[in-house]
């Protein structure tokens, strides 16, 4: 037996047959800056990431104009308590406002204020409605670790699918942390799922969004499915916050590689704790990863080689294919989270919802008898 | 136009309003150890990398017990010349040949040595073979970076593959270099090809194989379309070497991080360089990224958040997807490259044999009628 596996072990390194470094020690070179850490694992050395060449152009050139991502600064720049986030978000109120006019102007959207019981949304209507989607709904959820994103400013990437898509969107502002934190944001979305229900047949109903937006959209699945209700026919989940905690290879692979959430350190994590408010962050309805995923609509994933939510993503992706659910998993090169609403005119961004709208077509349905189970 | 464009980026910003330290300076202890470089992009600074905890435990215990992957190390064991990578092909022969007896039939699989025309071949043949699968057949192709992995050497996933699937398998036995440079693996490919399509039809066969096994399938696929043959059924790409050039993000993201390839610098490049023998290795036989995709068979994807190949396999997929082709992106949590065959117990292991058997048992057919294109 113990021959059978040293035989084993020797046949793997002979199968890549470049492994002759694998057992080897670490270098002093490496060894003379010891990180302090307590778990097992490897110490990374310092390297030089080039703008990625096999990206397009257009990624390209927004990438090689930026500065590098600073760790220690975005910890540091991180609200110390409730009183310093809710400043943060009283600030940045009514700054979206302008632009976003102009934005659904310039791509053809209607946006109009509304209110569908208690819950706040938009109604984000394509002048030019695809005929395929005339009896179609998109559910969106903007993203913004679930305290920033209320109001307007939750709407670029509403405005985005329901122009380039040609699909009705309902872009639902939900409350928010600090003043309102976790289920809060969960109850308005099944309140709000739960009324387009008597209009719509769930065949009809696409949902998701991007970041905590694509988390809270793997969360209220989990939470129409304990309620018993007919679920939406497809899932958006763009490079979704399905984790919470600090679990997850790219949350270390991409830290100061990503430069958009740059660290899970600070930022998030402060996030995560101000919304869950004391409340398990290995909740379901928090980290939709810990969920059950049986059932689960079919469900279209991006990514990008650069994303800190690579992890979060591809976790989901196997969680629902292990469920025997139809899941698209999609890894863009050079992307970092949610690059697709940096570079929105790329040829990426335009991939993106080009292959979105094709997965929409594909299962959502004008029937007007819902997909019970 | 000026004024949109500043309030457009500052939408962005607002947008996942974790965008604080994007335009922030590097901070001096960061700029204190600058790398040499003409590119532009950033320098990643050192940093720990925990075993991955939201990977199968079988993994974790494999990658706790690894020494940190030293990169000069890699680079320095290169071999300098043609003789001495000779030396060192030579220096393997025959280390396989006890293992693979002993692991075929711990995995009841029956190995034949063969030839069919000029090509050195393996039948691998599960003795029971599914029923679904009793007319088809998988033409492997083994990975070894074109110069190791000849012989017995080349069975390990041949032998995963007809036991855990329950498929008939030819194992290529291909020509390598350095003695045998580019192209002959093509033409052997070939060769082996049109001789199976006498016997065969086209519409009954998968090919495939892992790393540069994954690579020569994908160019393979090319040649055999250039020809005008009828095409496989299905291709089988895990984590393929699909371009030879060191472009790709996860060249550099994952330098240091892959623990079986560690870097492409050294024996990558060595690799490279000795295949092609002076051809252009942007030369779609040599790297099939560079290829047209389309009417390429539905393709099955594996890679992984640690493989220094997570690019080549994404960009094939994303080529694929561009060309309408069926193409199902898997990436799997802490797996560096071919991972599948280090933790080939793993639980990772068995879904993504299991998943691929699913994806044949699809799109293979027991009809004698080719689609022909």
């Amino acid at each position: 037996m113990k021959k059978m596996m040293k035989i084993s072990i020797l046949a793997i390194c002979m199968f890549t047959l470049l492994t002759s470094a694998v057992n080897a020690k670490p270098s002093s070179a490496v060894n003379a800056k010891p990180l302090h850490h307590t778990q097992k694992g490897w110490i990374v050395p310092q390297r030089f990431l080039p703008v990625p060449s096999a990206a397009s152009e257009a990624l390209q050139e927004i990438l090689s104009k930026l500065h590098q991502p600073d760790i220690r600064r975005a910890i540091s720049q991180t609200p110390k308590d409730k009183a310093e986030w809710s400043e943060m978000v009283e600030s940045q109120k009514g700054m979206m406002t302008e632009y976003i006019k102009m934005y659904a102007k310039e791509m053809s959207v209607k946006v109009e204020k509304d209110r569908i019981g208690t819950v706040k949304i938009y109604r984000v209507t394509p002048i030019n409605i695809a005929p395929e989607h005339s009896k179609h709904l998109f559910i969106y959820i903007h993203g913004g670790a679930y305290i920033f994103g209320s109001g307007d400013a939750g709407l670029p990437e509403a405005i985005m699918i329901a122009s380039r898509i040609g699909i009705p969107v309902i872009s639902v502002d939900y409350r928010t942390a600090p003043k309102d934190p976790f289920p809060a944001a969960v109850e308005d979305m099944t309140a709000l799922y739960k009324a387009l229900l008597k209009s719509h047949p769930a065949s009809s109903i696409a949902i998701g969004g991007s970041s905590s937006g694509g988390g809270l959209a793997l969360a209220s699945i989990h939470r129409f499915k304990s309620l018993g209700l007919d679920l939406p026919a497809a899932i958006y989940a763009g490079t979704p916050w399905s984790d919470l905690t600090k679990r997850g290879d790219s949350y270390f692979i991409n830290e100061g590689i990503d430069h958009k959430l740059i660290t899970y350190d600070g930022f998030l994590e402060a996030a995560a704790k101000l919304y869950a408010n004391g409340t398990d962050l290995k909740d379901p309805l928090l980290s939709p990863i810990y969920g059950n995923f049986d059932r689960f609509p079919p469900t279209y994933l991006v990514t990008g080689t650069r994303d800190l939510f690579l992890s979060n993503t591809i976790r989901v992706h196997r969680k629902l294919r292990e469920s025997g659910v139809e899941a698209d998993l999609n890894v863009y090169e050079g992307f970092s989270h949610v690059e697709y609403l940096v570079a929105k005119n790329s040829p990426e961004a335009h991939e993106i919802y080009k292959e979105l709208g094709e997965f929409l077509k594909k299962h959502l349905s004008d029937s007007d008898v819902s997909l019970s189970f």
